[in-house]
């Protein structure tokens, strides 16, 4: 669905899309990335029964912010990373400049496919879905994350493991409990089922981000294709940093089992995959 | 109501927004612009006796819009500017990395704004708007022709006036064309007003381009704000290199007139102001 909504045919009033140019938003988004957030809005949303071209559009579009802020936070001016999954990032393999418009691409076609009467008939999920993306992408969440994180790079002070957990939650857990949160959006999930889902969500965006931290400072550089213990030389507001490996290992595992046990009130057959979901997000590799 | 808006007082479900970076969003967009565009969707939806709270929420998405492409444009690695309506950009006030999220803050909150239920109580209308908007700002139109006046500036080739005509459209025109259709979506206008108000945005979209063609070639840089006859200097793609000064003006007055006469549908009292505008865009200073 990512590849063909990228595809470059015009849509419906638009104009024809220089084709440079889309080679750079194709390269930027369909990269061999792991596709964990589109992979939880379509299995939540499986997890009512729905499996429609509309909830792979919705996933389809959260994957373009996500590879929207990755191509922006690499930029020389924000974490200047040169690699990413072992490729050069967008700006080393196209320019800046063709950088900077492709983030912003990326960012407002997310919210065309959302918008699009193709994702679902009913506008108030539409509208919903919206919404609720704009927020978790916005500088309430992943913006406003990326800001701080900017800003305790600069001020070289340690941080305090709440403000790590609050940086964190923002620029990483916002978009993944997004994800979790469209399925049951588009699925009109009862009040009840938001609150389990959503518990599951942030746990699980928790979880997956204090992996990451503990595997930037375990792996090779080969194995992560970036530069392990990159983010130590830079004072970022790593978990590792705040309170040591061991205990940001045991965070990661409670937050891992937290996310599994928010799902004990959907039938155990049909919660599987999402369970599975959150013990990858702390075993895995890179 | 753009002002309240970005307040910084937290949307429900929102973290903190960090309080330097808040400044610099304000800086971007308070900062004293025609605002042109809020004007016409205000106006616009005025003709059909529509004014709420929601339209002005409207109006200040399409702002912020418009003030992150500019806050973009002007990033070194893009246009280089170090001035904008006299006074030093975003990137020059502040740095290159809180520019650059400061134009992706803006334009993810202008989504959030438009489909949040304040803005309308209709599902129907906040869906229409957030996909008439993204295809607006997106790569089919604003981002597209910035990209396509990125390859004109590297080709260092003529353009044709027809190339010219094409990149302002989708640069310039279409969001200001999307700020009449606004208005047009809030009023749930029939198919033949909504064609009659696309003419005009249409044509006053270019007018008001070419306009600032002329502007660039006229004015003295204390009185534009920016260093005049810098277009030129860059291979730009301008009309008035395309066709000449004089061709220039006769265009930007043949689509001024074009502009008022697709009014005509309208009671005259009722469609004055919006007549104005298209008077207003051409017979500008700055």
């Amino acid at each position: 669905m990512l590849d063909r909504l990228l595809s470059g045919t015009p849509l419906p009033g638009e104009n024809a899309r220089p084709s440079r140019f889309l080679g750079a938003v194709r390269y930027a988004c369909l990269n061999g990335g792991k596709r964990l957030r589109p992979f939880l809005l379509v299995e939540t949303a499986r997890l009512f029964g729905i499996e429609s071209e509309g909830v792979l559009r919705a996933g389809a579009a959260v994957e373009m912010i996500h590879c929207y802020s990755l191509v922006h936070d690499d930029l020389p001016a924000l974490d200047n990373d040169d690699l990413r999954r072992g490729r050069p990032t967008t700006h080393k393999a196209y320019d800046e400049a063709t950088a900077i418009l492709v983030g912003d691409a990326l960012l407002t076609y997310a919210f065309d496919v959302t918008a699009d009467p193709a994702t679902d008939a009913d506008p108030a999920i539409r509208a919903a879905l919206v919404l609720a993306l704009a927020r978790a992408a916005g500088i309430g969440n992943m913006v406003g994350g990326q800001v701080m994180d900017l800003e305790a790079e600069l001020s070289q002070a340690p941080h305090s493991p709440e403000h790590v957990i609050q940086v964190q939650a923002m620029k990483t857990g916002a978009l993944l409990h997004y994800s979790v949160e469209a399925g049951a959006i588009f699925a009109r999930a009862d009040e009840k089922t938001r609150t389990a889902l959503s518990r599951y969500g942030k746990a699980l965006g928790a979880a997956f981000q204090v992996a990451d931290d503990i595997l930037d400072v375990e792996a090779d550089e080969a194995a992560l294709g970036k530069r392990a213990g990159k983010d130590a030389d830079r004072n970022k507001a790593t978990l590792v940093a705040a309170v040591g490996l061991d205990a940001a290992r045991k965070r990661r595992d409670a937050l891992a089992q937290e996310a599994i046990s928010a799902l004990d009130v959907f039938p155990a057959e049909r919660a599987a995959v999402l369970k599975e979901a959150a013990r990858f997000a702390v075993a895995r590799k890179n």
